[in-house]
């Protein structure tokens, strides 16, 4: 990393962090990884019908409406990573970087086969990334009225 | 209505109902208004923010990004309305098709509008869509785990 | 539907009504059912061709293709709904929720179909929206110039 | 251009003219200029609206979706150059490629500005789009039922 | 070719041709025929492991993502040809339009077909657009900083 | 980190990586940082002319034309991180994760600002990244012909 980079990262991890994170880039303030679990849920179900299924047209629309699910839970998680996450959260969750990368690998490989397990694997990490935006108070800063009661 | 379209009608409404309805239309069978009340949430915290500053820049880009963000809601609750509920549901909702109409009509307003009352305005009628989507069984018939508890 | 909605929605209706609709929101005021007839003008083509063709891959394209179209007749049929008619417009056409609702349950029946017969049949219901459009003053109030004449 | 270029070219000129045009690519067969001008009607009345008001959110909110739906001619008139139109065209329509640059262009016109003349300048480079679409046949060759009657 | 028309077109020739083009359109002045190789590189790629594969659910997916791609590319050669280009170019580069349409219709021949040599034909027409480009000074008049280093 | 979650990472780890990565999922294995500078640089242009102009409407258009070249900039700039580094590069450039965050984070930035310098650290961002690019061989795997000599 070049001298001025850094200086110019030193500078803006003293910037006031309120302006920087949210997920329309406003920044709004709201984030929710709900966003990207119901893409996810999709992603699964869509691998189960698929099997349960002998219909060929089926079978082909599976594959590119899964596709576009998947490519919406990688945008969600992308989002979550480079907005609603602050340099002070890396002390407190040393593995940020990695569960998203992680994350965003699993969107990949959920785009590459019709194993349902793929897609249960996304739902592993997304629960992980969603402990992480509970514990920095994601909840409260950023929904209204809080998740809606089951 | 031409006879030919009425009889096309009965038809529809006799056929399995199962095949009719999902958020990505494969159908996976995945809804959840949640994904509408986020973009909801959002345009209220715009309008708020759009009036405790005095940026030009930045009151500029509030209008455009709620402009998107109502137009995702808008998307959201077409789909529900379209994809979610079926004709057996209008006899247990006979609001159903006018709360939908007014709810996309409000989406128009919350763009029209830099006040968080139509944004809230739209989040009352979202619960009220809500309310129906569980009484129709949606959680337990269409979400893998329930909503996530707060 | 609560007293508190009830009341927002008379006070919506008794609001001018030319503030209240337009296929971009402006609202700019140009609607014509012309975009979605052509789109599924578009799917009865594709699902024509597909039966005629014997190469695979084509025949893949014509799915994911008609699917696209299918969404972009779904996205126009629902603005006209929610956009262009307003609640003045229900005592003159009784069915007007009833057709758009099945307008667009049809689209999601065009994705999930090869037979270009339930391409007519969205054609046809595209029809009955039109007719409704026309006789409420749909050509003169939006199109600037009417419709090319043939 | 390069000998092997020209080759190429030749060859395609050679080529069964029917697999070359489509406005979905398949090709699905079904163009119609139509669609580029209920866009380019939209920014006409988007201008004209924006000097009626003196609100300055209306007024902000005019720049951005006049700018989406000048895109949205845009790529209409695109396809219909690249994909309607055909090598053999060019003898019947010496101005055709000239006709489409300054549509395209006019696009942009429309975008920068907020003077209404310039939709209607667009509006007859599509009139003048639509004579060729006609004179080669498009109607009949493209639309399953002719243009809607008046 | 109307009167008026020409004579509007006239008026263009004359008017001062730095507001005339862009990428973005507004215009940034950003332009670089690069955007399409990418895409079009990424086709050829698409095509080649297409046969390399004998997994169905890969080549489904190629079948799709390819027509992605080609979509883009032809979305980035249709913004140069209307955008970066000026009638001024028109005596430097005699074949600037026919060019430019054979590479658009070329991406719809790369749509259609899992010969890479599809794709490289693309590819070649990319090359002498790059080629206009250079001596038209684009890589001066709208790259910051040159295009990096190999 | 789960245990569950830590083994099934072990296997990713272990897993070919040559199917890890691409910039469209296939993967088709294309990928060039230039993708992002493009668009880096049109948010440097805007930026510059928003200043040089005093013509309401144009600063208008630029503040949402650089939002979405912005975005642009943001979406190329996740998918190199997410699909073209490998978990074996993370020894090689152990600032991977922390210059990918910050280039996101700045793309989020000059969103935000109209200032040309904000869009110049995203250049040098870039720069750091199309280093690592390079030295992890990206030229050479996933360009089929190398960049284009200026």
């Amino acid at each position: 990393m070049k001298l001025s980079t850094r200086l110019l990262a030193l500078v803006d991890r003293f910037a006031p962090p309120e302006t920087v994170h949210a997920h329309c880039d406003i920044p709004c303030g709201v984030y929710d990884p709900e966003q990207a679990r119901i893409e996810a849920e999709s992603c699964v179900k869509i691998a189960q019908k698929y099997h349960e299924s002998d219909d060929p047209l089926f079978r082909d629309r599976c594959v590119f409406v899964k596709e576009e699910r998947a490519e919406l839970a990688k945008h969600h998680i992308s989002v979550l990573w480079s907005d609603n996450f602050k340099p002070e959260h890396l002390e407190q969750f040393p593995d940020l970087h990695d569960t998203f990368w992680r994350a965003l690998k699993q969107c990949s490989n959920v785009k590459r086969s019709m194993d349902p397990a793929e897609g249960e694997k996304l739902l592993a990490l997304i629960d992980e990334i969603d402990e992480m935006w509970k514990k920095s108070g994601g909840l409260e800063k950023t929904r209204l009225n809080g998740r809606p009661g089951n």
